[in-house]
């Protein structure tokens, strides 16, 4: 017989609270019989975003309202953000009367290691940081993948909050749960689900971004047009280029609503779904097949993602889920935002199958689930692509493409 | 004006599932006006245990009902079990037809670290693990610590089974959520929450045990029985020494009653409370000043333990939570058992305000909340323990053993 056992409470649970930031509960079942028990508990992470501006300016309230009552911030800057803003930085602490730390950090791909990590669990262990007391982030995609993960593993378990500096960490990386470092040659191998407690998305620290630096995250808001919403796709398709201009960093604009309506796509499936305990996602759309070819094509990722963007909307086209319209719609999007369309890494079919593999066990074995748009706004998911549709798909996006002038991306390699 | 979304879902949401053992759902709040958006996601985790008996014998299906229709097992097993029991467990797998693919890892203290959790994801890798696929996990305290850290970040979350070869993994590290390695000379520096999906308790490995390295887990036993379960401790008494000589290895003896009633107690406590979200937790009786000392004096964690169980029974009894003849009770069964009551360490003052400092990050800066008990099988919380009480309970404890003989553990330290 089972008995379903809830766990002893002291009175007055809340005194008892590690973190105000993170809820649990659960019970277990024993079976005294058979000798087993089971253990079911739950854990409630929120994450919030919040659209900023001149985060560091003094009359800015949004960090003084998390660090003043602690008095400290304990902070991981990257090296270059560090270099334009750190002086503001500094006075925005001081002003408020709160006692700033800094670790600063280079923060290329190649630093995306355990060695990193272990370096900031390190500056924060050494400053005594306690698992309720939210270290600060500030940079982009590298930083908060690494100073996530060492934030992860810290106490296992402490809260941080992240100024997103680039483009790509403000609407994807930066929200994201996923914390990760390379090994090896294993981009992204290692990892936890561990997002940050509050993003915070500061368009105008966009402004100093590099053209190349700041184009490429274009991809990632096409990525959530194209598979989740229509009148966003409306929206770059009348304005391209002149978004890379200037930035998406002009206030009281329609850099809001592109922004805005980014993040609430990307969230509305990704927030309740944080864990990845089902694969249909359609922010993995452009993520299945450039894994494989992204870093030995030496592509900036944005770049890697619009290729197979591109790529498959000529396969979802094949299945009958984009009208030819449609597809050429998308193809016209990504050029006028200057993102390749193609890539000659993308006609190695034995490649595509190795990063279909390899995609398969990260999702779990159970399908491929690539996600496809089925319509522009709409998201399907394929559970396989066989070799032939795949050597149909190579075939005629290759000759589509031969059509159109300009299918490489601006400033599309790393170096 | 906030709104709130659900997550859109493809129809037939279980085809999506990544792995059967986790579940989780969530929800977003949009305030487009306010320029927030706010994730609310949740996990579940289920995490079984199972007393079983010659896991390895043909005869006994556990492992085979979970690897047989997978096809195989990939298994990261402690190299000195390996050494005794290999044979035995290469002859289970192939006589029920699973290819068994096997790492075999040297696991003392001095090998928890991020260096052998690369290496065992590295391995895990090289055979492609796809994260619906348990891992297996054969040994003791410190393999669960490490492999257990290793399955947590290959993608970001892999099941592990674990066979518990030692009575500190059976009843505590093994089933326990807790992951770590240590950093430098930081026990248990980094880590993360990924308990088992299933902890196998064999109490038949047990009888290869070394006695000393049976004994000191005695004192996990021993907590529970103190914070939780009166007639665990009655039990404990009655057959004392009894229980080393027999490695709690007889199968349909009062050893079967005295691993069960531990792995209840500490689970009903533990299980529910997985991400140690509150901090009332018993089962940390013995662990808020022994991590200040058991390395630095050399003594196996159980016999560390033991001194702060003892330690901590008089200062219950200062605090009027223990009677002087339940305070002596405790003390005696310390010693039936051969588990340390004293060393001097737990005399330095100057260590013990270190080691609260240190205990009081990790459990979160809002309390200490050191557990001890209220009356033999209850259990309090003591959000501080000033200065002057930890001197008084210092010569209280040491003038109390003065007049006891055999203060010492047997084969207490670790070399």
């Amino acid at each position: 017989m089972t008995v379903q056992i809830e766990r002893p409470q002291a009175g007055d649970r809340e005194r008892f609270r590690t973190c105000n930031y993170y809820d649990g509960t659960g019970h277990i079942d024993t079976d005294p019989a058979r000798g087993r028990i089971s253990v079911e508990s739950h854990l409630r992470v929120r994450s919030d975003v919040q659209l900023a501006w001149q985060v560091f300016d003094p009359e800015c309230s949004a960090l003084a309202d998390i660090y003043s009552s602690l008095g400290r911030c304990t902070a991981v800057i990257d090296e270059e953000v560090h270099r334009l803003h750190g002086q503001r930085i500094t006075a925005y602490f001081a002003g408020h009367g709160i006692a700033l730390h800094v670790m600063t950090c280079r923060a290329r791909e190649a630093d995306k290691t355990f060695g990193m990590v272990q370096r900031i669990a390190a500056f924060l262990g050494s400053l005594e940081v306690n698992r309720s007391e939210p270290v600060l982030v500030v940079g982009g995609g590298v930083l908060t993948d690494t100073a996530g993960l060492a934030c992860s593993l810290l106490h296992r378990r402490t809260p941080y909050v992240m100024v997103a500096t680039s483009l790509v960490a403000a609407i994807d990386a930066g929200p994201s749960p996923r914390t990760c470092v390379n090994v090896g040659t294993h981009k992204n191998f290692l990892g936890t689900y561990h997002p940050p407690v509050l993003t915070l998305v500061d368009r105008s620290l966009f402004a100093t971004l590099a053209e190349p630096d700041f184009r490429h995250g274009l991809a990632e808001v096409l990525k959530m047009a194209i598979v989740d919403d229509f009148e966003l796709f409306d929206l770059l398709d009348s304005h391209g280029g002149d978004l890379v201009a200037a930035r998406l960093a002009r206030p009281g604009s329609v850099d809001d609503a592109i922004v805005f309506r980014t993040l609430r796509s990307y969230l509305r499936h990704e927030g309740p779904n944080l864990f990845e305990v089902f694969q249909d996602r359609p922010h993995a759309y452009g993520h299945t097949w450039s894994p494989g070819f992204e870093l030995a094509a030496g592509l900036r990722h944005g770049h890697a993602v619009s290729v197979e963007i591109a790529f498959s909307a000529t396969l979802a086209a094949l299945l009958g889920w984009l009208t030819s319209a449609e597809r050429d719609r998308i193809l016209d999007v990504c050029q006028k935002l200057g993102l390749a369309i193609h890539h000659p890494a993308i006609t190695d079919v034995d490649m595509l199958v190795r990063a279909q593999q390899a995609m398969l066990a990260k999702r779990g074995g159970g399908g491929l689930w690539a996600p496809l748009p089925r319509g522009i706004g709409g998201c399907g998911y394929v559970p396989d692509v066989s070799l032939s549709l795949l050597r149909s798909a190579i075939g005629a996006h290759s000759a589509l493409c031969e059509t159109r002038s300009g299918c490489d991306g601006q400033d599309m390699y790393t170096r």
